[in-house]
């Protein structure tokens, strides 16, 4: 399957029924590019209001963490868990607020999150693809094998979106170090050294910082040395620097591509999954659009290289797709406009 | 009446509660600070969902429009008045998609408004201050007689709010023209020439944009002739540069800081109005936060002035208050997240 672009003949129709509205051209600013581009997405203007958003978590673990790059210890990771199926964490909570269902993938969280009460078990799917990566600073984090079948759980998991009849996605990650693989990801996609694309994450101090880019750059050399260069394919790249809950999701972002859902993207570590969804299936970025600036370096540098311009900037790095969750109602009112405003048409008839 | 400052109490109580949530320290950014902010506005931890916002559009025309500074004719504010009440203007889709009831004041529409229907006439709230302000390049805008009405009325909108238990404030402004005596008061307030303050309003091309900056300067220039200089108060300001719209704007304003009600700000306008506001009653700009940064220049002087950083920056250039109106979710996000979020000590629990 290859990535069809939305379509231009309904971008055109879009611009030029914005153009028409009982109002001084352009005036609303980056709320028409939004529902210009839905409208595009969904092959139809006016574009309909998106009731149905879903939300996709996806949690694993990072091997790498034992190399000291994170501020929590990986046991939080189910912690995390059970407080976004609890309704309690961030992204819950402002989902909730957008009424967006929540899913919550345990890819490779290493737990079997025995704190789970039956009910909230049952809110986990899980597909796990072992119970966290290597530590990428000295080995590959996934075998081949893994990768391909994360590959294809995360297509997999766009089909199930698609089947639901879903008109926007928006991806989240979950695990403690899940930083520092996106930012290795970057780095490699895009020819850089660790310095340039890593950031504090949760909250690194200086010293801290330098080990965790003195362990990105070991990873980079140790990924060169074995032949993954800026052309390697995503799928060698995720295999000596990502992790399978990346993998699952950069899948997942490229199946939505294909199958014509859009996605609202978050920080760093989804920008690195839009970047190599990108790399594996060329053109998907028309398919995504960027939510918010999140602090981490490496999500500027992401952006840029996918040519998108984020909706916020408001300082948030909480991950779990929460600055994405926080854009929305932006893309919301970008549909409210092009559908319910007066054209000067009317107001003249 | 003097303005009381948001509780310094309850913003520390609500810093620390956001400290003590179940996330990293800091890692919601702006969200925090609208949570806090909020909670201090309320003067209760964690604040209380924002259900009863209201947004007020104010209506006015301005004799500047005769000297060529706007893109369409004066006849074009009652059109504007109508597409608002019938609910296909852009505020009025954006505000129904917030469930934000909007009312409309008629301060100073040179226009009996023929063309509503008996129904929509019983949305307009009249209580009319003349029928256009003077062309402020050549004579006072108002009276002082019509600026104490506009003061007095704007304050007692702000009563009519704080009686209803409106919990926070959008003022919008409405009629042809209305850049020009607001980029005039900016520059006036802070000795500034029209360069710098001035803008494209809906549409300028260079040319004319050259006539409106020439424009407020001779108006800028006959008001300090006048004696009008950076601190001859808000009152004498607003009757040498502004109009009746604007005027009300500013007491209702500084009315709601006086009372505890916040205000989201929207663009060059709602700037001027905030920045007078604070003229006339200092203080009151802690009790607004802003939504937008529109491209007039006149918008970014006075946001630094206020010492404001906006929430949003899409290009938007519409009025009305629709770019406070696209902004309100991100404080209903602020809300939900220090309201709703687990605390570290509840997970341990």
């Amino acid at each position: 399957m290859v990535v069809v672009a939305p379509s231009a003949q309904v971008h055109a129709e879009a611009k030029q029924r914005l153009d028409g509205l009982a109002k001084p051209l352009g005036s609303l600013g980056r709320l028409e590019e939004l529902g210009a581009w839905l409208a595009a997405c969904q092959g139809v203007c006016p574009p309909t209001e998106l009731n149905r958003v879903s939300a996709i978590l996806l949690a694993g673990d990072h091997g790498v963490v034992g190399s000291g790059v994170a501020s929590y210890p990986a046991e939080v990771t189910p912690a995390m868990v059970y407080a976004l199926v609890g309704g309690v964490a961030g992204m819950s909570v402002l989902a909730a607020q957008q009424q967006v269902p929540l899913t919550v993938y345990d890819i490779a969280v290493n737990s079997d999150l025995p704190e789970l009460s039956p009910k909230l078990r049952a809110q986990v799917q899980r597909y796990k693809i072992g119970r966290g990566s290597a530590d990428i600073s000295q080995a590959d984090a996934l075998s081949d094998i893994e990768v391909a079948q994360a590959l294809c759980v995360g297509d997999q998991l766009a089909q199930v979106e698609k089947d639901a009849g879903t008109q926007l996605v928006i991806v989240g990650d979950l695990g403690i170090g899940n930083t520092t693989p996106s930012a290795a990801l970057i780095a490699s996609r895009l020819g850089l050294n660790a310095g340039a694309v890593t950031g504090r994450g949760a909250g690194l101090n200086d010293e801290q910082l330098a080990g965790k880019i003195a362990v990105i750059d070991a990873a980079l050399a140790r990924a060169r040395a074995a032949g993954v260069d800026q052309d390697a394919g995503a799928k060698r790249r995720l295999a000596a620097l990502g992790s399978a809950d990346i993998a699952v999701a950069v899948a997942l972002m490229a199946g939505c591509a294909k199958r014509g859902i859009p996605v609202l993207l978050d920080g760093v570590i989804s920008l690195a999954e839009a970047l190599l969804a990108q790399e594996l299936a060329p053109g998907a970025a028309a398919w995504f659009c960027a939510g918010h600036r999140s602090p981490e370096p490496g999500a500027s540098v992401a952006l840029q290289a996918l040519g998108l311009e984020p909706l916020l900037e408001l300082g948030m790095r909480l991950g779990e797709g929460s600055g994405a969750m926080t854009a929305l109602p932006l893309l919301r009112s970008g549909i409210a406009v092009i559908r319910n405003m007066a054209l000067l048409t009317d107001l003249m008839g």
